[in-house]
């Protein structure tokens, strides 16, 4: 049976010991490499993939990140830290960074990479830490974060009881809409007749033997993102689309 | 819902996609590429992975692989010719080479690859056909094909039907004993308990929305292939084990 545990720590673990060479990593037959793969199922039976070395510090940058990250300032919560991609590119630009993730094997990896500060959490257990930050980032794909209509002000909500006076959000998302993929549309309708946002994707992930439980994860399109943050303390302040459908907003404390 | 469907040969028409540049293959946001990743998932909840390119023509080979096909002759069949790397690199050799698979997903793409003939078919149905054949090629892993103590009588006794006097076949195979991991171990350990061979794994093949029906597939030792042998009308001959645990085992027809 399939084992409920961490399987995206499980992913970063793997991915760290093949970039090191240390470490259980996969391999074929123990003769050759294999490269580490992150297996992401969705529940109308869907499988996607993520190569591990996405999640890396060596991972790409959307442009949009870039620009975000030039803006950054003052202490930072990095909300989905993951394996330190972007703490650690924040922290070598001299910014005080801390790294919130819930996975375990984010944060050891986060931490063996070099992130100073990390923190296993939710931003909701976190908000009561008495913990306050300027700029929070949600890159790497983390406006999935907001989940849907339901989670998204809660989300926003504790974002903002973290937030000093004058924060900034940094959130990249992908427009899920200008597909032309028919099973993509196809559950995208799915979603809409069953209530739900067109690109609220219920996944879950697995490696090996490991699965995660079921969790929702927010495709949106930077209109609807603008819906989510309308009654929180947040504004959208700006959208860079310049990567469309990969946009960065940029969300401000009212 | 899983849509049942020829998941292998959706993979392989996605890794000729992604190495041409024409054709639908992933990427993300439309904007980078992706690597297609066949998934593969074991009956016990075990996933794992394999990058579609491994099937092109610019794919790996072992090197007990390579000596097989220095000493395949006359007219071959390449049984689970997938994507043709191997028919492709006898039929360069001047070889008269048949690929034969049950995909047709890999019989399209051998034939836009190049491979002259190909039959999509079992073994059991091309016996019927009439035709017949001096060498065997079943590399990339095919000693798969033998499937467990029940097929495994039934599979070599098709390939003796399709055999002129004097015939060979290569088998390349994975002695899965050799492994460390507790996972596959205890797979093992559950196979016999069962009465099944203990590397007779129980597989399906998934991507995107396809999957295939679930299907056996054997990693056995050498000696697990001697016995496989015993009373059927081959001989295991020779095994080249210079890579253990792959190796290449040599039967020749009676």
């Amino acid at each position: 049976m399939v084992e409920m545990g961490d399987a995206f720590g499980a992913v970063l673990r793997a991915a760290l010991a093949a970039h090191t060479g240390i470490g259980p990593r996969p391999t074929v037959a123990g003769r050759l490499p294999r490269p580490v793969i992150e297996v992401i199922e969705r529940d109308d039976g869907f499988v996607g993939t993520t190569p591990g070395e996405r999640y890396l510090p060596t991972g790409h940058w959307w442009d949009c990140e870039r620009r975000g990250a030039d803006r950054v300032r003052g202490r930072v919560l990095d909300v989905g830290c993951g394996a330190g991609r972007v703490a650690l590119a924040l922290q070598d630009k001299g910014l005080a960074v801390t790294g919130l993730d819930t996975s375990r094997g984010a944060i050891d990896v986060a931490t063996h990479l070099g992130v100073r500060d990390v923190v296993r959490s939710t931003v909701d257990e976190h908000a009561r830490s008495g913990e306050r930050y300027d700029s929070f980032v949600l890159f790497g794909n983390n406006a999935g974060l907001l989940e849907g209509r339901e989670r998204a002000p809660r989300f926003l909500a504790a974002l903002a009881a973290l937030a000093r006076p004058g924060a900034t959000a940094y959130v990249q998302g992908t427009d899920p809409y200008h597909t032309t993929d028919e099973v993509h549309l196809a559950y995208q309708e799915r979603n809409r007749t069953l209530g739900r946002m067109g690109g609220q994707l219920r996944l879950r992930i697995r490696y090996r033997e490991l699965s995660t439980d079921w969790f929702d994860y927010l495709l949106c399109s930077p209109a609807e993102l603008a819906e989510l943050v309308a009654g929180t303390p947040w504004r959208l302040s700006d959208v860079d689309s310049g990567e469309s459908p990969v946009f960065l907003g940029t969300l401000r404390l009212r």
